[in-house]
């Protein structure tokens, strides 16, 4: 299964896109769409849905999970954040794509086994489980390829009724 | 001047045109997207999507003005509301209108002469500015209109640079 994790913002929304194949999780692309500062928030809505749907179009993917917002910081970066996410879903549920979303925490446990895995130790995994050289680069990419690797992890474990929800 | 105010949610999308000629503020439509409840926010927002980008094939606003979000709720409620602003945000760029954006007390300042006023002060002051024999319903419609007069308000007195930010 393929499958495309994006971790969205307005300045940086990483994505990484891996298949899933038994218990082996391989890497095909990773990056990070980045957007102009000084920009206005709609033109750079624009440029993440453009980008989200090329990398759709492009790598065919057959799942989309979607990293759910962590309101640390203040709220107003939040509602950023999320009008730059409600951009991503658009994409990927127009494509016809099942969609599932996943909190930081989730994704923690998931790819270190530990709800409040930190940075490093984070990164180290996604490049472990992927099998390569070096950590994944820049951080966005990295974290997108976790919610990937997330969902490898958690999607054939799902029920038939939530994957009916999910779609 | 025809002028799209909407005031956006993931539930109740309330969307009102107004064409501003002089002084002179006439209603053209007014309406409300409702997305079903129960329905995954994803596919809520291809229809929010899809109906903001129907109105304005269809009404051709020259202009969007699109209320800011107020979180005074819950966080988790903002964040919601915030993804379907991404899409309507999205709708407008991409058919290539200057977009203007107010917060609610912005709003209850220009309709209503006073950044306090109650919902049904708001609701009179739009019937009165419409010349409507009845306060505009559902209260979602009645709102983007009040956020299309505060922008016919507004618009003659934004500077060149403040146009320019807003293209
Ligand atoms: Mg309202």
């Amino acid at each position: 299964m393929r499958i495309l994790g994006i971790d969205p913002g307005y300045g940086r929304t990483g994505y990484g896109v891996v298949d899933s194949i038994g218990n082996r999780i391989k890497s095909v692309e990773y990056g990070c769409i980045e957007t102009k500062p000084h920009t206005p928030l709609p033109d750079r809505l624009v440029d993440i849905y453009g980008a989200v749907r090329e990398v759709i179009a492009r790598l065919q993917p057959e799942a989309v999970a979607v990293e759910q917002i962590f309101f640390s910081k203040s709220v107003t970066t939040a509602i950023d954040v999320a009008q730059a996410r409600g951009v991503v879903l658009l994409a990927a549920r127009e494509a016809g794509l099942p969609l599932a979303e996943y909190t930081p925490m989730q994704v923690k446990q998931s790819v270190a086994g530990y709800g409040k895995a930190d940075k490093k130790q984070m990164q180290e995994m996604v490049r472990m489980f992927l099998g390569l050289a070096n950590i994944p680069k820049p951080d966005d990419a990295a974290d997108a390829l976790a919610v990937a690797i997330t969902h490898a992890h958690n999607a054939p474990f799902l029920n038939r009724v939530e994957r009916m929800k999910l779609k």
